[in-house]
């Protein structure tokens, strides 16, 4: 949506193609608390101001899946889910990342019966209930603490490398719901119907033992959603796009990237927007000066 | 004020010294409609919703005037024109960028009764008068734009190279107040007590001729604002403090730096933003992992 606003300001024609209006931060547990100039807001409140901000720019908006995009002649062809193609001078992607999996027996069994990768959609169906977190970034501690207020009982399974702010720790700490479980991983999800028990591991002693719980929240991260590009861009060791990090160009001409599916290290709201007006500024640039 | 946010979540002790907050964009001509969420603002509106963010966060901030940043054993001596010092870890440079100057005869003598700056400053005292904008970018045409709603007359002097957005090239080329003359640069700037007149020369004819003014403002861009460290980092030949895009780190180890006054592109604010969060995040981790 940045890209969007900013390549409608260089009177450029802007089709705006997406599966979901904010992807990922739709789905954040807490509110944002660290997008400067708004103090806090939910992650769908924030990007229902990104999206109002758009509309008064003049760009189309489609909802669809990539399938695929492609070189043809000296631009792009894009071929959507639905059927349609559409034919461009560039392209800047701005898929972001899907939640990463854990891949433990259960895990896709019980999604949607207890498994979920979203708080903020499903952490209110597990009022007084007991819960498990897993993982060791904000995302998780986070998520940790929004489940707080609903919960009887959360379980943070943290890892061995714990990346979360340290407020974000102190807070976990002091909050009594939440019992923290050092060096610990998932080993697998039981159940009948839905979800009643997790087994955990402690890494330090390689004891394994069952916790009772309804829920399990995975919060490890996410992976760059760009499969649809593979033979167009050069990917990191983390499989997302390397981009130049002043104008968002890949190896290929006229093709752009931005946001959480780049090699742009930090994974944060404002940096993925100045990355989406840096891309537009240089896709401007390109047309400009190469048709 | 970004990376105060980002640098206090981290739980550092953050000082913020500054000669001013919001610095340039706070003298900047027309609303700002491009910092993504917030549909539109000026320049000072935007600045106050960073300033009031940053005040729920426990950063410190004190107003004076860096003369010198050195090295001292593993950290910083910093030493203000106040004859206050201090010591830190890290230091982050944000010092932004002060208004290029035109150069020419007359442009210092009038400083304040004439010329000027800062057109959100002082174009409201040029009603019912004529005066010129000098420049080709956004900000000289965002200018020209703001002076037509006061000014009986603008003149646009557009140098060869035009870099305005076209949305501002076409805003201009519509407003019948403003008379753009293309390829045209000041060559001194005349008056009594105050400002009457502005000789300008066509680049394409040679032909020199005075243009009855009584106010010139100056939107040639800015210089970084950095002297005060040069020994420590490496520049670029704009005069920018080199850095590394992804983290703001220079050449010399907790030093950081961000936005206008290094050598990122695209200066914008929500690009500086981001350049604030970056450098806050690689500050606290320099911190953990060396000291």
């Amino acid at each position: 949506m940045a890209a969007g606003i900013y390549g409608a300001r260089q009177k450029l024609k802007v089709l705006l193609i997406t599966k979901e209006f904010g992807g990922q931060v739709v789905k954040k547990a807490m509110a944002i608390e660290n997008y400067p100039g708004i103090e806090t807001a939910t992650g769908e409140e924030l990007m229902a101001k990104f999206k109002n901000h758009l509309k008064h720019f003049a760009v189309e908006t489609v909802e669809d899946e990539i399938l695929k995009i492609e070189k043809q002649g000296d631009g792009f062809l894009i071929a959507g889910k639905s059927g349609a193609k559409w034919q461009s001078k560039t392209v800047l992607i701005a898929s972001g990342a899907d939640p990463r999996l854990l891949k433990v027996p259960g895990e896709n069994k019980f999604l949607g019966k207890g498994v979920g990768y979203c708080v903020t959609c499903d952490g209110p169906l597990f009022k007084d209930k007991i819960v498990a977190v897993v993982g060791g970034g904000n995302s998780a501690f986070e998520a940790a603490l929004f489940l707080a207020g609903f919960a009887k009982k959360v379980y943070l399974l943290e890892p061995k490398e714990v990346s979360a702010d340290k407020i974000n720790q102190d807070r976990v700490i002091k909050n009594s719901i939440i019992e923290n479980l050092p060096l610990t991983v998932a080993r697998e999800i039981k159940g009948d119907d839905f979800v009643r028990a997790l087994t955990i591991e402690n890494l330090a002693t390689s004891q394994k033992q069952d916790l009772a719980v309804e829920g399990v929240f995975i919060e490890i991260g996410y992976s760059p959603a760009v499969i649809f590009v593979e033979n167009l861009v050069e990917f990191s060791e983390k499989g997302e796009i390397k981009i130049d990090q002043q104008t968002g160009a890949t190896i290929t001409a006229g093709l752009f990237a931005a946001g959480d599916a780049t090699d742009t290290k930090v994974k944060q709201v404002v940096v993925a927007a100045a990355g989406g007006a840096k891309a537009a500024l240089a896709a401007s640039q390109y047309i400009r000066e190469t048709i």
